[in-house]
């Protein structure tokens, strides 16, 4: 048990024992329980979607094709259906997301990006400007206001940002690198939206905009972006791959795709096996399997697009006239980039990679909440344990401050624990700690699932309140 | 200075003296320093916007009215026009609206409410079963998708949550008051937008729907709705007054407007002098001068609507048959209500009522950064002031944690004090702290003006500290 709690103990970092915190901590709980509220399943209103006949059901009349995050999701009522690729996002999945978009913010604003907001209604005049009114064909979806002046609803802002520093007069050298961000819902009229939240029509999306004052400045802002994107995937102990890719209609001169390897990925990519090369296979030749770089072989694999960078140069700045005044007092042209991250896409992606065919895992930092308690059925043997547990969440949620937002009572009595723990398994609490039998030892000993490697312990209140002060917040 | 800096606690509960406090932060404050990372004005996106003549001869172009708020969000560079009705929301804006929703989403998941976000295409097939979609007519943005299908881009979203209701299948009448809300873009083709985020065609917007199982258990949920609104606008400093009001292409058949009265308001109100009745004059005849409940004297005020709820009925849940089973186990219909705050409408609003003319007032709870410090210009005589105006920066940062992202530095010391001062009161940061002449006597003391009140005080670095330690964080 002690090797399986330590291996546990390597997702954080400076595990230590605090009994003596919690000797504390337990005398402190004495009070917390006269003034305690707790966060109860029963009032969660997802827990009404645990029936599986229904929305399969539902999702199946709408002919669309499902996949394991797209399943899970559905069983688990994390989203509803509205209209083809529009989903109602519930509120588990708002959580979720909300975690995510602290993350992406945190790291926007280490490397100086500023957080914008930008309307939705794009003018048709901008876009035509650029070309890509007509190049973006079906995928833009159009229409005209009461005066009929023409708007696309925007799937992404190169036209719209660059027209805004345009706007702004003169800029110095000395104001750029410029950074700029924002986190909405964009609108693609995809042909087949499919596989839930992975290829919808509408979607959220964090877009990043580059203005630097040379080639060489933008190179280093790009990369730059590159590893705060790197940071992100990390933090969310997700398996990524930086490919080279096409720059589609972004356009630009350079570009990579940040991947999830996963076999319903719908991006072919070629991977080395000798050095760090990867190339979405677009980009070359399907026989190829040879390295460029090395030589070395090169194997297909398929991954899920959850990020993408490009380098723009001058296209846009050239367009709208967005200049800056050199050092030298003359004006010249912003070199740009832009850099979008597929904000529910990687909620999505994240499920299908993680989880297990029954089970959803989150990335734990980004989980909705992290940790269930299911205390024993009503009238049943054990139910003298139901005090304990409670005590149990009484005490997480005094000792472990930043967690109190983020621990749920299952206060489904009338179900077994069996079929409640098979309900919570399908919304992905990173844990779930059970009053079984065991609580009613001398120690009291809980089971306690790690649901994100499927193993579970027996381990006492001090043990969990160890474990769990180890779990990053979000 | 002692009776004034008692006033400025009045807005802070429990305000006591921590001087000794402070002197121990002063010891930390030496460590502080090596580590220290300062927010910077220049460094502000914003910061190259205070320029007079540039972007209100732009938003003139456009042909719009202007009135204080969009002036001062213009000049301050918060929001920048796009086309008609539709802004981009700078850094500053953006910071203030992450605050507020922050304070609605407390408010409203205190009475219960569970988060959501609905999807912005809503199918025509749902609007043409409520009669919405004749009724609204050309306010209703509307689009076809490459297959034809017709949708509009949704003002409110009655006909989604109810569909969402009706197809998780029969609720119990446990399950029951259920509150779901969300804070998403809305739209609306307004025949004038002006006012700039007043009466804007994007908007971002709270909508909060109920279901209950009676119309008794339905007017108590309205009424709570309420009181969270209460609340809001209360924890906002902000005066408001609640009014009958009708129903509109909403429907129900009680309604209640939340007003700020404000001269360049677009609704009429007359309010009782005797009592607490007001109505929108929309709803009496317009010739009344006496109160309908009480006979005392009717007088007319303006006022900016920034929150409306209805009492619906079964006026949705009829159409989409939105059901639940009652406690005798049979079907019935839920009893709804819908419930609207106006995001950047209150944003908006808030500076029109607060500020002057020149200066933006933000209510403090929401204000984009709390305080802002100005050094001196560099090569004046005061020069030597700048390190203990950094000191004292960074002993904020240390001593008031709540307000370590909260507070910026002015860099831009090639200005002079008199210069950065008008800017930065353009830009509504609560207090504003100087380092002039009277930082070199001994001790220190700092010019810090309650820009809420337009009053200035010369302090102590420890009144400083225990003055900002009573700011409410949000």
């Amino acid at each position: 048990m002690d090797a399986l709690l330590r291996r546990w103990r390597i997702f954080f970092p400076d595990a230590t024992n605090c009994i003596n915190l919690c000797r504390k901590q337990q005398q402190h709980c004495r009070f917390y329980h006269e003034k305690k509220k707790r966060l109860l399943l029963s009032q969660h209103f997802l827990s009404m979607n645990l029936r599986e006949d229904k929305l399969v059901s539902q999702e199946t009349k709408m002919g669309e094709m499902t996949c394991k995050s797209q399943r899970l999701m559905l069983l688990g009522g994390l989203i509803c259906p509205a209209s083809p690729g529009c989903y109602h996002y519930m509120p588990y999945t708002v959580r979720a997301m909300e975690k995510l978009i602290k993350v992406i913010d945190r790291e926007m604003q280490v490397i100086g990006g500023h957080k914008v907001n930008m309307p939705t209604l794009c003018s048709a005049k901008l876009w035509r400007a650029s070309g890509r009114w007509e190049l973006m064909g079906k995928e833009l979806l159009r229409l005209a206001d009461r005066h009929g002046q023409e708007y696309c609803l925007g799937p992404t802002h190169e036209e719209a940002i660059t027209d805004l520093i345009a706007s702004q007069g003169l800029l110095s050298y000395r104001e750029l690198p410029l950074l700029l961000y924002q986190i909405t819902r964009k609108f693609r009229d995809e042909p087949k939206p499919r596989f839930g939240l992975l290829r919808g029509r509408e979607f959220y999306m964090k877009d990043m905009y580059s203005f630097d004052i040379s080639e060489e400045a933008a190179y280093n802002t790009y990369a730059l972006v590159c590893s705060a994107y790197c940071n992100i995937f990390n933090s969310l102990n997700l398996r990524f791959v930086k490919v080279q890719a096409a720059t589609g209609s972004i356009g630009g001169t350079m570009s990579h795709e940040f991947q999830l390897p996963a076999d319903i990925g719908e991006d072919k990519l070629m991977t080395c096996t000798n050095c760090d090369f990867s190339v979405n296979v677009e980009l070359i030749n399907a026989d190829q399997r040879c390295c460029s770089v090395c030589k070395g072989e090169l194997v297909e694999t398929k991954g899920i697009e959850v990020g993408h960078t490009f380098f723009l140069g001058t296209k846009y700045s050239s367009v709208f006239n967005a200049t800056f005044q050199t050092s030298q007092g003359k004006p010249a042209l912003a070199e740009m980039g832009c850099y979008g991250l597929g904000v529910t896409r990687i909620l999505a992606a994240s499920i299908e990679v993680l989880s297990t065919e029954d089970a959803i895992r989150w990335p734990s930092l980004i989980a909705p909440y992290q940790v269930c308690f299911i205390p024993p059925k009503k009238g049943s043997k054990e139910e003298e344990a139901t005090v304990l547990l409670e005590g149990l969440y009484d005490c997480v949620a005094e000792a472990v401050p930043q967690l109190k937002e983020d621990i749920v009572l299952d206060d489904r009595i009338h179900l077994t624990i069996g079929k409640r723990l098979k309900d919570v398994k399908k919304l992905g609490y990173p844990y779930v700690i059970i009053g079984g039998k065991a609580a009613l030892d001398d120690p009291s000993l809980f089971e306690v699932w790690n649901q994100n490697t499927g193993e579970n312990l027996f381990l006492t209140r001090e043990a969990i309140i160890d474990l769990l002060s180890k779990v990053p917040a979000c």
